[in-house]
């Protein structure tokens, strides 16, 4: 069976996951611990635990429990004393503080609830911040302002965590034993990037055997990948990564018109492909339809969201399926 | 096996269930779902849940899982937006906003990550206050009211449920088939006679054929039982249960003069046994020590609480055993 390890957070990490547990890997899901925002970020300050927002989000895509449980996990109180925390980060927060400080313990008593299949590793257990220097010269100093910075028109110049922060070491050796490494998709900067500049986790991906494959964004994102093409999203990550990716996979189906001018409307965009600037023995590029029809339309229906336009779980899955030999 | 129902809610019930879970009994737990007072309060008021606080302990005091899930269900947040909730009121909560209207569902999840020895029984599924009329005409209109008017000189002359509360048909078949049917020790007012006052109740425990035996409070409480002898005890329980009791239990030896020392400031004081006034027909009686002597001692070293003075789960269940044959 191959092992498959995946690094990243948030929506793209979950899809991901959704999609490849259904496959007969031994799967492995390396998430970000930087995040600040929301439920999240008041749990982080109140009550000084790792963020668990992209753990829960990672055990639930992985949990093949009956939907009750997953939608317990999910669910969000949208009033009174609980209201914006989700249950499975409040349930998460409790079981951190019974069992501090054996983080390892809260993972896999929620993976046993959740049936989860494969691990779930928080890539360090430090507590510490993603920080972002922009080209104008600003700088932010926790991921949930990145993460919002739609303002911005300046690029990020550099990305770092404060204070720096040592790597778990099941992540490391979920990178070591790894037969293919998947990142992506995500946002580049607060989903991907946290990762890797965490000590160790560069170290481990420059040294492994495993392939790394990189699945690139659909649509560009404000105030960290505005305007970026495919080879933009993909040049940066190795910078980040300090070694060349394998392969990547695209998208190659396009976005509906109603679609895109909604993101248009942002300042957001398809991502390019202008992936044959890359030779065919430097890069491996696969090219799919990838696109989720069944979530947008939904979403286009209901409320507004961002990040509306995702990738499809299933046919992702299927196209990675074919990459993993 | 014997079928053993009982009958309450609170401390009281949770050291019956603690002690009796070790016998080979066919358990059931029929509890009050009239709390409203501090977190429990809260949630019903906010969620417009059923009141998780009595449910959670009698789940917690029946479980056989491992130490983590029981500490987890107790687990109280002391600071930031939990506050004053414990962890197993929330999972109740988000349980029942995700499994409504069906409320079996909440408890046989719950159940079944507690591992939990029997079945516990909401008396209700209605959404209902305890209202208290006292002898000087005053009347309080819900449970945290009554359960802290320690400032009332007069008796409770009459209590009842507003709107008035139909039975969950589970506890009146839980009634129905039991062997033994148990009550106390508990308040009274605000944690064994609320369950009386449901509509079917007092009718099931006036038809089954199961033996009724009432474990005497150590000692009295002001606002509800103060000056009470045991037999006044017996007495007040009998005229809302409609019937008679056919065994009480009762404590035998001496409290600490330091625990009534404590009880005193607060103008409560040991139950005087006075149960000889009924003939040994009327009355089967059973005395023993029944004094926790483990919990008032680190009570009295750390931050004064009330009902500090306990019954010992396992000298009680003892005693129960000897009854129930």
């Amino acid at each position: 069976m191959k092992n498959v390890t995946v690094i990243g957070g948030g929506t793209g990490t979950f899809v991901v996951l959704s999609g490849l547990k259904k496959y007969d890997y031994s799967l492995s899901a390396v998430v970000t611990s930087m995040d600040s925002g929301g439920s999240t970020g008041r749990l982080r300050d109140q009550y000084g635990v790792l963020p668990p927002g992209d753990v829960r989000q990672c055990l639930v895509a992985l949990s093949e429990a009956s939907d009750l449980w997953r939608k317990l996990f999910l669910y969000r109180f949208e009033q009174g004393d609980f209201k914006g925390h989700n249950f499975g980060n409040i349930f998460l927060t409790a079981l951190e503080k019974i069992t501090a400080p054996n983080y390892q313990k809260v993972i896999d008593t929620a993976s046993y609830i959740l049936h989860t299949k494969g691990k779930v590793i928080p890539v360090t257990l430090d507590r510490v911040h993603l920080c972002a220097e922009y080209a104008d010269g600003e700088t932010l100093m926790s991921e949930d302002l990145i993460d919002s910075a739609f303002h911005k028109e300046s690029l990020i110049k550099r990305a770092f965590l404060k204070p720096q922060a040592v790597s778990n070491p099941s992540a490391v050796e979920a990178i070591m034993t790894a037969d293919y490494i998947i990142l992506g998709p995500g946002d580049l900067y607060t989903s991907i990037i946290p990762n890797l500049l965490v000590d160790g986790i560069c170290e481990a991906l420059s040294k492994t055997k495993a392939k790394i494959i990189f699945n690139i964004n659909l649509m560009t994102k404000r105030g960290q990948t505005a305007h970026f093409s495919a080879t933009q999203h993909l040049l940066e990550l190795e910078k980040y990564m300090k070694r060349t990716i394998d392969i990547a996979v695209v998208n190659n189906k396009t976005i509906s018109k109603e679609i895109r001018n909604y993101y248009l409307k942002y300042g957001e965009n398809e991502v390019k492909d202008d992936l044959d600037l890359f030779s065919e023995h430097r890069l491996n590029i696969f090219r799919a339809d990838l696109v989720d029809r069944s979530a947008h339309a939904t979403a286009l229906s209901d409320v507004i969201i961002r990040s509306l336009q995702r990738h499809d779980p299933e046919k992702l899955a299927k196209v990675l399926s074919s990459v993993i030999q």
